[in-house]
């Protein structure tokens, strides 16, 4: 570390405008950078809200890696991507996170659209390695020579694919290099036996010991006859791999280095440089503490895992919110499941997210927390399904996708009862394209057998969910947006299978509309009231089956239909409405209101709602257009 | 095993119908009677085709299982199914065996619709050990008492479902038996590290022995000092799980036994035996050999994995195919790839049945195998794209399901240029429910920036992956059918970007269909034009773009349309033309000929084709019904 130079006392952050200005500095720069970088995130996230606990975490080892590498050459993959707001403070976008997961703002995560030092999208779990493996041989192919490193939790491990990964690069003879960054939590504690491994290796150091005495041992021993001694030297062949913490990553072909300390910048450094130039897989194995250095995030990492706006020196969250769809969704269940003992519930890492927290304290025998596994907990909950219990897979919208092979093979063509809780479903806002919930429709509405509703409030939610354990059969999903909802939007009718409801009668035009966005069609309905334009608003409860009776009678008098949801154009409520029609015999022009068919970027809902022409008053604009077009205006 | 019968001399199958009648016989008897299986399901299915090397191969497990347990209150899940013809045979299927695969008869795959032994629909891999753990679970909480045993082959085991349920039942503390069916193959030979990791145990029996010797040598050691005993008995207590072999699942929470000789039915017996009542996971490594007893599947396992039938004393297969699309395929991926240096391919798992097979000769270090790993597939050839490679997935329709999530995360979201070889899709016949390719438009139409083809020749397959390769831009599917195809269906144009072409000049009605239907669309405007009907005949090469203007354009004569497709309604080809039509501001009934939104079962094409009428003859008695309802005719 000669000729580097000391910025301490000036300040370290202030001068790092790129990862090469990390290259000049002495290592105890390194470790004060770090102290600044963690002050500077609390005080930005505080005000922006974001992840802040799983930052705090990585901060020595994005400082080192960012030492070590040369970013954008070497390629550093970020798996989940929302732990690199350090990686975006180094590479040149320090004064930008004040903007972070604003609308026009930095994302929460790696854009290649956005740096050159963010090499490849992340947003879901467990991609990485399979990502780096493709990038680590297309460098050997193209004769090029860098460095790709994939960052993974533990927490994303447990996802299928990171092992699928594994599997092959263990096997690639390549340069590629995983960095294990172990806190011991996915968004709350990490689960399954991978886990009770890791954490094995981290509390059990006489695997070290034992090594090193045996070694000594064995040269030592006065003489015990050849073939004792044979033995011994084929013990100690085999304790090279096999007395080593990280067998298991030996056995699947990667060079375990580890545990160490991800907090210990030089430690760590000394490290990185010895594999940098190996021609082999390798696995770091780095144990960091997620919300390091923020005692309140240290004490309770998942409540700051993705935090709203929160005052610094209590650590309390500015605006609690005032309940949530998944709330009510997880306490509903608690009163369902206390009736019914054939609920059983399960989550893929999401016990707090999806509101099943109170479900898991109360019948910790009918919780199962999978792990990031959206396709073991669907084929898990068809085998809980076909043997009498009613399992409840309680998922985000975007994560489902995993699953769709599992929904479609284990759960609807045997026409399992298994219910879907689909939570976030609609755009999620701030964490933007990779975790929009607006390809669900879609998906669900091809398969057979399945049923989808979804509600237009709390009310709503807790019906569909009682109609769906008592008087459900087959697959069940049930798709609801993120965050607070209202209550008594719609009317308190019985829910009847299959059927929508008339919620406004107008007969000047006709609104149908699916899910929370029942809201925003009745304020448009009632815009368009001030120019004399009188809508029946239909309600959709049901997706799947599409109550084509209730919406050919409308239309009869109406001829024009706007659809109205919180998806993608494409295979969405007013896709399938259109279809249904046309079986009906009935070709007329549908206004088809939802997302087009591109990514939708982050920023607050209203504001995308807003920009895609969904808010109420785009919507009364939209039919005015349409009755001006028909000359009806 | 006193008080039991033997049969040998009288003939041991013929007395067996059901499981039960396995359990009064003697040990010689098994033997007898496996030797008896293979003669039948060798002659059986030498006139049916079928998966034979699977089957011959676990003769003896399925045997021992059915002795040890008790089905179907004992759960027997056998991963991907196609290796359940024993299993059918000995539980009361022996005489419908000559019916399987067909049309009305028996599943060629575990049905629960078609036995009470038959606990859960397998077809797609990696399912079992999920399931097992759902069933594992109901039966503790419901209190009952009963085995579950989930079968999964070491190829099955490279899919991330089967590792995220490892890692969830390792876990578990709960009664489940995984058997693991080692016969060093997928379809073709297994690849990636654990493949690796289980060669070493089968062939490495040192394991065993220093694992004892060593035992031995520190009871009988002289006195060599306090403090090295104690390193000795650290040691000891290491070896107990380090120098046994299955240590990689031992570290997942689970008892390894093994390897067993799969062939050895009284070894299998003891250790199922001993087993069956502990109170904790269990993997029991058994090996095999696919197409055990029959020397042609022994030698080339790939060949008899899924075969037609052939002659039982050459090994011959009767009708040898000419050819097919993935073959056209292969050969031209293999001509561009000489030519453009940028293309790598990659399988998972299916380098013969994709048609890679010569790809990967002529360009051994640019294919990649990636394993029954299609989610990891996707995502690294991600990888390989953004670094400036041009990625060929080959992939069947119905497992392309099973990387949905990562086609839209990690390709289409960022507009990657990935070719994606959808081969198989469309009805596949034989492999029914589980393995039809009828979602994938659906899938494709509703992710960003995609553009999804269908060729109806082969020359056009030609084309279009010389299309995609020269001229695409981003992700593109091309989705071409199992089996045969012709040359010279469509007319000889270059392939213009989102054009669709037309192939006859009617006027009365138009018919607009995708891909391989074309020829069947042809031959119902054929069968129209003996009704002095003439149709417009549109041939979509693009199903997305969707071409609407050649559509609107023809409609706007004949205003009605029939649109035509392999694929299912929901999402599929007619509802994106519908969809287009309105948003053109075109209201026109279209008649949408494709499959029902429900499970298509198995049988031969032809024969699905026509019930759901989908023949040339049904397509034109639709249009016909049209036009006298509208009072045209």
């Amino acid at each position: 570390m000669d000729g580097k130079i000391c910025l301490c006392s000036a300040g370290v952050l202030q001068n790092i405008n790129g990862p090469e200005d990390l290259k000049n500095l002495k290592m105890c720069c390194l470790q004060t950078l770090a102290g600044e970088i963690r002050s500077f995130l609390i005080e930005k996230i505080s005000q922006t809200g974001g992840h802040i606990a799983s930052n705090l975490g990585v901060v020595e080892l994005t400082i080192v890696l960012h030492t070590v590498f040369q970013s954008p050459r070497d390629k550093i993959i970020w798996d989940v991507g929302h732990q690199t707001y350090v990686h975006k403070i180094l590479t040149g976008r320090r004064d930008q996170l004040a903007t972070i997961r604003q609308m026009g703002g930095i994302s929460g995560f790696p854009k290649i659209t956005e740096s050159e030092h963010d090499c490849f999208n992340t947003g879901h779990s467990s991609t990485s390695i399979s990502a780096a493996l493709g990038m680590a041989r297309a460098r050997d192919l193209m004769g090029d020579n860098y460095n790709v490193i994939a960052v993974i939790g533990d927490g994303a491990l447990t996802g299928g694919m990171a092992f699928e990964a594994l599997n092959d690069a263990g096997n690639s003879k390549t340069n590629l290099i995983v960095v294990l960054n172990d806190n011991e939590m996915s968004i709350s504690k990490n689960v399954g036996a991978l886990s009770r491994y890791l954490s094995r290796i981290r509390t059990e150091p006489i695997y070290y010991k034992v090594r090193t005495d045996f070694q000594t041992l064995v040269d030592n021993i006065p003489a015990i006859g050849k073939s004792a001694r044979k033995v011994l030297h084929k013990v100690k062949g085999s304790l090279k791999y096999l007395l080593l913490p990280g067998v298991f990553f030996e056995e699947l072909g990667f060079h375990y280095y580890g545990p160490l300390d991800g907090h210990n910048i030089s430690e760590m450094y000394r490290v990185f440089q010895r594999v940098k130039n190996l021609k082999e897989p390798v696995l770091i194995h780095v144990c960091t503490k997620k919300g390091r250095g923020y005692s309140p995030a240290e004490e309770k990492p998942q409540k700051y895992h993705g935090v709203s706006p929160f005052d610094v020196e209590t650590g309390k969250v500015l605006s609690e919110s005032n309940g949530s769809f998944s709330k009510v969704f997880g306490k509903k269940l608690v009163e369902l499941a206390e009736k019914h003992k054939e609920i059983v519930a399960i989550t893929a890492a999401m016990p707090e997210g999806t509101g099943l927290s109170l479900f898991s304290e109360k019948f910790p025998k009918r919780f199962f927390d999978v792990g990031i596994a959206e396709q073991h907990a669907v084929t898990m909950a068809a085998g809980l399904a076909i043997r009498g219990l009613r399992p409840v897979v309680a998922v985000y919208s975007s994560f489902l996708q995993r699953a769709y092979d599992q929904i479609i093979h284990d759960v609807s063509l045997m026409n399992l009862n298994v219910i879907f809780a689909v939570d976030r479903a609609g755009i999620v806002g701030d964490d933007g394209e990779t975790h929009q919930g607006i390809y669900d429709i879609a998906l669900f509405s091809t398969l057979p057998n399945i049923t989808i509703m979804s509600p237009a409030d709390y009310d709503e939610l807790e019906k569909m969910l009682e109609f769906a354990v008592e008087d459900g059969k087959g697959p069940i999903a049930i798709r609801y947006p993120r965050g607070q909802g209202k209550r008594n939007l719609a009317p308190d009718i019985p829910i009847e299978f299959g059927k929508a409801v008339k919620i406004m009668d107008g007969g000047d035009i006709t609104i149908a509309v699916t899910g929370h966005m029942l809201e925003i069609a009745v304020e448009a309905a009632k815009e368009l009231e001030k120019y004399g334009i009188h809508s029946d608003v239909l309600y959709y409860r049901f997706i799947k089956p599409f109550d084509t009776g209730l919406l050919c009678k409308s239309l009869k008098k109406t001829c024009l239909l706007m659809t109205v949801e919180d998806h993608i154009k494409s295979g969405g409520f007013g896709s399938i409405a259109l279809f249904k029609l046309n079986e009906a015999g009935m070709n007329i022009p549908v206004e088809v209101a939802a997302f087009p068919d591109i990514p939708i970027e982050h920023g607050k809902r209203e504001l995308l709602y807003h920009k895609y022409g969904l808010d109420s008053k785009s919507l009364a604009e939209r039919v005015l257009k349409r009755l001006k077009s028909r000359g009806d205006m």
